[in-house]
């Protein structure tokens, strides 16, 4: 089952032609990953960064912008794992609008050691929860 | 021959991790075409937004992030068209600091009319150049 | 009364220090006064900037920073007229995170004709919603 | 002797109205502090964050937009030290296009350990440069 979450076009993420300027694309996907994590997975960006000094940087993403998304439309946001690896997880997020689909993104990041830079091993407990969500 | 431009690495563009947060690198991305279409295509996006009606949405893009940029870093980009269509355009973008790749990206936009918001055909003199520019 | 609304602190407000990097906070005062518009004015930025070409810039800001956010704060925000002028508004905003406040603005912004970008009066129904609001 | 750098108004800077939005005006002048550190100041963000530990977090801010700013403007950006104090600094900062102000902001920043979150004394090298760029 996706995890779905909605997010709101604002005045901050349009350009000149009032649409989404798609880099605020990659901000409210962030903010959709990061709900996930703190809903889903139980462990939110505060714990990892600033207690435990882990982090899940990005590092592909491959996306399709299918239409514009104007000033004041209500997205929604659909996420689900496609992939866990040992230390790696893949994701599928789309975003639609109504009936309209908006953006489909695939999306792979790692878990990594902030001091080191490394990618570890999930934790069992994570891994344990991406595991169940996987489609 | 590539089009290069370099970037620093600012504070806005770092995360509590202290390494670029991946939205800030397609602010310079845009920011790397926006220069492009200035100084090669010879159109600037102030001609083509206000006074022609005319932009180049972005509606896909593959992207790898090789290693993390930090703060304080140079980075060299390098963008090089790979295919025009009638109405589209396909560029592979790197950026690097020193030895070191980055990211790689390859983005595809549209030229579009923006009052319909329907793609159309480059104009002749865009075309000739973007044409030239071809790897 | 004031109108109060809420804003989570994100990871893609946050700096190197893992604090709300300053800017970001102006992204939140701006949502803030966007959903002031929709909800207590009740006229929203779409109809105002897509549908009338009328918008409210922002003409000048005091903000004093009490204390530094922190990644997954809750924020509450504090909204309240404080004057009403022919074409102008002031508002005092405040920002919270459980007893330390945070942020304290005052800003003043002015409802201007997008087309000749010329100041106008407020059309009487948004000015009556706007002086009800008045502290 | 202010010191002067320049900035371009970027697509990303913009908004539906195609002007600057002013959030994106305070990374600019953000970027502009951090240009002055690095080369009047002679320490710059990366030495401060990541070497040393410390920052230089704004804690209060007056700005005025005297007029908007447009894709493609050219900005320039006057800076100069108005105080220092044993912890803080006082700046004033201007930006103008050709002979037009665009903005003028006072800003205060505090010299900051980042691990206390406490302000410090200005380390004597730094002190120095700063008092002698006073106005």
């Amino acid at each position: 089952m996706p995890y779905i979450t909605r997010r709101k076009v604002r005045f901050q993420h349009c350009d000149p032609a009032a649409i989404v300027f798609y880099p605020r694309y990659f901000e409210m996907i962030n903010s959709v990953v990061e709900d996930f994590f703190a809903e889903v997975v139980e462990v939110d960006f505060r714990a990892m960064h600033v207690e435990r000094h882990v982090g899940v940087p990005t590092v592909s993403l491959e996306t399709r912008f299918h239409a514009p998304s104007r000033l004041g439309d209500e997205l929604e946001f659909n996420l689900v794992p496609t992939a866990v690896g040992s230390t790696s997880l893949t994701l599928s997020i789309h975003a639609r609008c109504e009936d309209e689909t908006r953006l489909s993104c695939r999306l792979t990041l790692v878990f990594v050691d902030m001091d080191s830079g490394r990618p570890i091993p999930w934790p069992d407990a994570m891994r344990q929860r991406l595991v169940t969500e996987l489609s």
